[in-house]
C-alpha cells in the first residue's frame, strides 16, 4: 500500500504479510541466481515463514524507525528488493543491500533504483553515508555503485561464509561531501 | 518517505519521528477546531511525546499489520491525518478516522481522500466492511461518510466523554455489496 | 476461587488452568448449540490450549484491569460463562458476552445475572455504559438485553463471518441514566 | 469485585486499581504496629504507587497462577491483607503471610481467615504443604499458626534485616497428612 | 571462558550454549547418583535444550545479578555444578546448591569448592547469610556445609517431591558473624 | 568475580552492578583521553546509571551469548576496559574494542590483552575473523593490532561523529589462515 516512488514505473512497497506470496513465487523464479551470494537463497523460508515471521520482522524494523526492507515494483511486478539494513543516527549512516530478478536485469532498474534512494538517505533521512558491500566476485552487484559514483574503501575479508567458503566483501561508499 | 497517492497533488504519508515537529505544528493551528471533537487535542502532547512515544505507537500498528495512522499532504504540505485505527482480520472489518486543517476544509479533500483509501480496503486488503463514527453534532465530519455513500446504521449513545459530557456517536458503514 | 455472588445459588468465578477439564467438559455438552453463534466453538480448544494459553489470557485480562472472563456456576456447576470482553476506561463504557448450557436455559439464569453484573457496573466499576451485542438472529440472546431493560440502538451490518457469511448484530446499551 | 467468602462477615477480595485509596488509607492507620515487622511499611508507598505499581503486580501474580495478595474485608471494611507469596506447583507447597489493623486484632479474625484459606489451599489447590514464617519476637504473628495446629519446624536465622539489624524467623508447616 | 579460580586444579565456569555437550555428557555419566536427589535428572533434557533452554536460563539469571549457575572443573574435565539459586539483596541472603560426579568425589572437592565460593558471598559479595538445604537421607551432600562449619538450622517437612514421595530438607546456614 | 586470566598479575573480569563505582572511578580519571575517541565520555553517565543501565546491558550482551564488554584488571586494579562488541556465529566473526587507563600505558598490557584474547576467540570461540577498528588520528590505539600482525585492510570514511566532525575509521583484521 504505502510506496516509495523512484520513476514512473518503478516504485519501493512495504511489504505486508498478505504479500508473502508474490514475493516467494519471485523469490522462487531466482533462487539459482540469488543463492549464489545471499546464503539465506539456499533454502527458501515457505510462504508462511514470510507471512508469519520476517515480513513482520522487516515491518517492525521500519517501525522502529532503523531502516527497511522493501520490495522493488516494476510496472506492478514484483522485481527484487532493496532496503537499507540498519540506520545509525548517531554517525548518520546506513548500510543498503538489494537484489534484482534475472529477467529485469540490464535495463538500468537497479541503478536507477540505488540513485534515487541515495537521494532520499540525503535528503530526507538527512544521513552522511551510505555504504554498499558485495562480494568480491559478484560483478554485476558491484557494478551498481560504481556507476553512481561510490567510492571502494577496501576489502573485509573473509566476511562471509558462502556454500562453506568464506567470501571477501568489497566496501563502496558515498558521503554527502562526495555529491557536491 | 512511504506514502500512499490519492490523486495528483494529495498523498498518505507514515510519518517517522523526524516529522513530528511539522506534525505538532499543524495540529497548534487547528487545535482549537480539532479540540472540539477529539479530547486529545485538549492538551497537545509535546514534540517530543509525538517523537518518542505517540509516532512509533503509530508505526508499531502498522507493522503490526492492525491499521495505521497516516498524514494527509495537499501539495507537499500537511493538511491533516487519517486512519485506519484497527482492522479485524477474522471479521474483515476497519474503522476509518481523520480531521483536517481549517485552511483545507471545503474543497473535497477529505472525501477524495476517504473514497481513495475506501477503494484501498476493498481492493488492497479485500476487506468487507469499513466504519466511520461521529459525534452527533460534528456534521462536517458527518456529511463526508454520507457523500461517499455509507449508510446511516444508528447510534451509539453517550459513547464518548467530551469535555466532561457524554456524547452520541452516529455510525456509519460502507459494506463490499453496497458498492455494486 | 475468587468468586462474585450472583445470588444463593449463582456465582461467577475466575477460572484457574486448573478448570480447564470441567469448561471443555460444558463446552462439548454444548458445542451445537454455541457454535451456531460464536464461531470458535466449531473447532474447541483442547484442554490443553484452555490450560496454557486461553485461561492465562483470560487471567491476564483481569490483571491488566480490562475486563475479566468468568464462569456461571449454579449450586457448584459450571452452567456457561459471562464477561466484560473490555473497560474503557476513559468513556467508562464496556461490553457484555455470555453463553449458557441448554440444561440451564428457560430458567431465568442468565436474566438474574446479566441484571446482577450491570448493576457491579454501574456501582462498583463506576462505568456509565454497558453494551451487548448479539447476532440478528439468536433471539434468545437478545432476549436478555430486552428484558433487562437495554435499549435497541441500531444494528452494525455484517459485523460478524460465521460459517462463511456475514451477519449482522443488534446493538444494545444501557446508560447510567436509563436506571432513574 | 471477586472474593473469596471466609464466613458470614469475613471475605478475601482480589483488589483492582482503583481500591488502592482504602488500601493505603488502611495502611496509614496501621503503619506503626505494621512496620515494626514489615520493612516496606516503614516508608509507605503512595496511593499512585499502589494503584499503578503495586496492585497490578498482585493482580499479575495472581494471572501467573502462582499465588495471590488480597484483602481482608470485615462487614465490608478493610481489615487487613493476606497472600500466597507463590505456590511451588511441582512440590505443591505455598507460603501464607498477613497482617490485620489494630482494631480487628483480638477477635479471632486472623485465625479464621487462615483456617479457611488453609482449607482452601488442600481442597481446591490440592497442595500438599503450607508454612507460615514470623519473626521471632513478633510473638501475634507466630500466635496464628500455633493456634491452628501448625508444626514448628525451626529457625531461619538472620533471615530478615529490619530496622538495620537481622531478625530469626521462625518456621512453621502444615502438611495434609497433619489434619487426618 | 570466564571462570572463578578455587585453587591450583579446580575453577568454576560460566557455561556458555557451545558447553552443552560436554555438560550433558557428565550429566549422563552420574544420571543414576544425581536422579536419586535431583528430580529434573530422572529424564535428562537434550543437548539441544541445554542449548537453547537451559543454559541461556543460567546466562540470564547471572545478568540479572540473581546468581548463578557454573561448572566446577577440576583439571580442566567438568567435574559437577555448583550455584547461588538467588541472591535476596535486600536481606544479603543466598542459597547454594551442587552436585558432583563420582570419580570426583571423595577427595575434598567440593568440600573446597564450597568453602571458596563461601568466602566470596561475604568478601565479595557482601552477603550475610547462605543457606544449604539437602534431602534429609543425602548424607553425602549434607556432609559438605556440616565439615565447612554451617549449622544446622531445622527441617523443613515434605518440602520436595523426589519419585512420588514427599522428601524433608535439612537446613544448614552460615552467617557471617559464624566465621568470627 | 568471573574472570578470564591473561597472565600473572592481568585478568579480565565481567562486571557486576556493585563494581559501578570503581568504574566511574576509573573512568573519570582517563576522561580527557578517552573522550578524545569515544564520544559517550564527553558526558560521563552516573554510577546509578552504570549501575541500572549499562552493566546490566553488559551482562545481558553476555548472556545473549553475543560477545561481552570486561574491565581490565591489572594487580587487581581496574585499568581498562575491553570487549568483543557482537558475535556473528554464522559468519564466525566478532569486533574488538578497549581503552587503556594513562598510568597502565607503555607496558604492553593491552597488546598482551588483546593478543591473549585473540586466542580465546580462535580457540574457544572457534571464530574465524576478528576485526578491530580505530580512528585515523587514534595512532596509539591502532598500534595494538599492528603489533599483533592484524592486518589493514582498508578505511571507512566518515563512520563516526566525533565531537562534530566525521572521523575515518582504519579497519584491521586477523583471520584464522592468518596465524598458520
Amino acid at each position: 500500500m504505502f510506496r516509495l516512488p523512484i520513476n514512473d514505473s518503478i516504485y519501493l512497497k512495504l511489504m505486508l504479510p498478505k504479500d508473502a506470496e508474490i514475493l516467494v513465487s519471485a523469490l522462487k523464479e531466482n533462487q539459482e541466481q540469488i543463492k549464489q551470494w545471499l546464503i539465506w537463497a539456499v533454502n527458501l523460508p515457505t510462504v508462511d515463514v514470510y507471512k508469519k515471521e520476517i515480513i513482520p520482522t522487516w515491518l517492525q524494523k521500519f517501525a522502529n524507525n532503523n531502516g527497511f526492507e522493501a520490495a522493488i515494483f516494476v510496472n506492478d511486478e514484483l522485481a527484487g528488493m532493496i532496503g537499507l539494513h540498519y540506520i545509525d543516527w548517531n554517525n548518520k549512516t546506513t548500510e543498503m543491500g538489494y537484489w534484482l530478478g534475472e529477467k529485469f536485469q540490464g535495463k538500468g532498474i537497479m541503478t536507477k533504483t540505488v540513485e534515487k534512494l541515495t537521494d532520499y538517505c540525503f535528503e530526507e533521512l538527512e544521513l552522511n553515508r551510505i555504504m554498499i558491500r558485495a562480494v568480491d566476485e559478484n560483478t554485476k552487484s558491484r557494478g551498481i555503485p560504481i556507476r553512481i559514483g561510490f567510492v571502494e574503501e577496501g576489502i573485509t575479508r573473509e566476511a562471509q561464509l558462502l556454500h562453506g567458503k568464506y567470501c571477501d566483501l568489497v566496501n563502496y561508499s558515498l558521503l554527502r561531501k562526495d555529491r557536491n
